[in-house]
């Protein structure tokens, strides 16, 4: 399969350059920065572009891509309902190009989500500790309160976790996100860390996801090169591209 | 839900019989013993009755049950091929009533092994560490060399886990269970407990179940005794039940 | 050494004339309960009698014990300020005689707040995560709240553990005990767990206590059983028969 | 105080002086490598060098500091019996210099271990769990068997751990070092991390070590400039420096 990178000088794009270059079943065309023509995706015969560049360059780099025909894998954040809406129609004249926009593509983030929204229902407690570098402005993280609504919304029609908590000093209990509890942890050595804590009688499941360095993207992103072209339209996360 | 209890003087029975009647949505009818008539199930207007009781005795009871029409939820062990077809015969001429036959009620044990099931294909790595007391005869414990047999499988065609070892101490490296590394750690203080680690580029996953005491089985009975009814015929185990 | 017990018909009593009846080196003598003569114990000429009874009951009992020159092990709570004076003054006619009076016996309790003290000095980075069922009325527990006082105290003169939260949802970042933040995570199927997390440039430490059942306290008992002896006059807390 | 770097262009010894140049009560004179004459150390009026630098280089820059009434702070391996001895001469005859050799800066690791030294005679069970990335090429780590003899040293005179395993795989229960079962994890994701645990009656204790990135050894580099100084002559290893 032969892959190209826009934005191949960015710290993102060059570590995806990389991982491209190391597998033995993805080859690397060629990598597009800012002032360099798209059409070079063409005359390399490129078949699926990555894209991790800015909300302002992106739309018509998928624009070109989708109406050139190529696949895309899209890590730039900012897409709105309206930026969505726009894909969308621009698919609908190319049935067969295939985009993947994803805002998380570290798969264990990702199935840890999953499987907190599958276990949610079936035990009578649930909390969430994520613990994160202190130099994070935001407590609780947005991963963490996300994992917290999917599961209070997993867990609609079933009792509150129980909890005889009377006397105590505020803030020990979380954050209450949902009617899920939510600590937050801020250590320096550490990177960015969440547990979720499942219990019922007797037993306990935890679900821990560690990300150790800021590469944990790869691993997504090569799932999503290698299989977005099965998912002709437009798919957003990376859920559906593991049978998720 | 009218609920009884075979083997009800047994250690687990009564655990049972205690939750049944814990639970206001279930109301205990009664419980039967060796010697007592299995009759007393139909006289007291019994829709579901629970099993925990001896390879002995089991078959006869599932043939009354079936008979009289009467739902189960069966935790006793020795169930043969033979033994299955046997049920599964008996329950064609009774298309209305429903068997569940399940090796492991513990909630947290089914979903941790389910997610190894699920998580397996998307890491390069992963290995198994499973903590019990030091009672326990066999190394590995047989959950764990069941969840490394369904992790090998869902990973076929993939790649070993990557290791470098190339100089060591007999043992370091745990037991090899069809590819996938087994670590059993004995130690006094621990009930059963274990860990499935997933790692790729930067992040790793961890699914972690703690059994703390030996009534960890409860749960999964009560979710067996209210859903067994939906699911006409035999089940084997509690996943389906649990719409895994 | 012959051992008698005190409170001996009691939950804990009986637990800890188990534990004596198994060790090789101990001989249980006598157990005494409401209503029996104390004189038992010199009749059996028992060396170290183990107190596990009530406030009301613990002083008499120890003036006695001092009196007939009887080492006494003592786990019942309630010792104000004018208690231990009294029992000083009591062993003062007494130099030969040892008590010893502990809070808490679980080993692994005190060890893990001993080793927070060491450690709290050398780490920019402190928080406290205790876990327990959720029938517990107090939010931090009473161990939480002690260790971070504890830590606070090694930490004097040092900056605070860094912290650049700027927006949030009220709790998440814990309760605040004396500068330390604690987090009280309250989970059907847990017992009593504490984990103390310290961080720095790049590493962390982690010192966890897991409490699985309520008979923890035992080997703590022995231990004080063991070498009260070597300890003449009143000691508080097992730490120091633990050499720290 | 004023400090230089030896190897100051090499990755270790940059990671130094950016550290120091961070730390208010610190000020980095001079950076020295290979070519460099060792005089600009004198020039700079240095208080302190840092060596980090290659078994061939060290013995003559400890020479030439120690003359010159510079203390060290020494990370350079291969110091062997031989070499220590020719160290303690030269420093006979400048009894205010002071030398700091140390195998391991990583405060953390050092107080696991003197924490699991600590802990091991109180405890019935002890194991170690070490976990890697799968680059590594030996199992055991050299600090995981190096920390399990050092445990057994402690429980000399004590029964081993209890351990009922009579049927199994080869290498489930580890490795044997000492007595102490020790298990090594390799896995994608991981960097460095040790758990040691303690077990007894109805309680564990674990004490768990993480080294998220290579620069682990910074801390206590600084803690070694900043207190090598109250130590003259010659001191192995940091805990001395750590009161330990």
């Amino acid at each position: 399969m032969r892959v190209g990178v826009l934005g191949a000088k960015g710290k993102v794009g060059a570590t995806i350059v990389d991982a491209i270059e190391a597998a033995d079943d993805l080859t690397f065309t060629v990598g597009v920065d800012a002032g360099d023509p798209l059409t070079l995706f063409i005359d390399s015969q490129t078949e699926v572009v990555v894209d991790f560049t800015h909300p302002d360059a992106v739309m018509a780099n998928l624009e070109f891509l989708i109406g050139a025909g190529i696949n895309a894998v899209v890590g730039t954040t900012g897409f709105t309902d309206q930026r969505i809406a726009q894909v969308r129609s621009w698919l609908a004249d190319q049935p067969d190009v295939a985009v993947l926009i994803a805002p998380n593509f570290a798969i264990g983030a990702v199935l840890s989500m999953e499987f907190a929204r599958q276990a949610a229902r079936f035990f009578e407690s649930v909390e969430i500790i994520e613990l994160h570098h202190p130099h994070k402005a935001d407590a609780p993280s947005g991963t963490a309160a996300r994992t917290a609504r999917l599961v209070a919304d997993a867990r609609k029609g079933l009792p509150p976790s129980p909890d005889a908590t009377s006397t105590g000093i505020d803030g020990a209990r979380g954050a209450d996100v949902d009617g899920v509890r939510v600590h937050s942890v801020r250590l320096a050595g550490l990177v960015a860390h969440q547990e979720i804590l499942f219990g019922t009688q007797g037993e306990t499941l935890t679900i821990r996801h560690d990300s150790m360095d800021r590469t944990s993207f790869v691993p997504g992103v090569l799932l999503g090169v290698r299989n977005v072209g099965d998912h002709p339209g437009l798919t957003i996360g990376i859920e559906p591209l593991m049978g998720l």
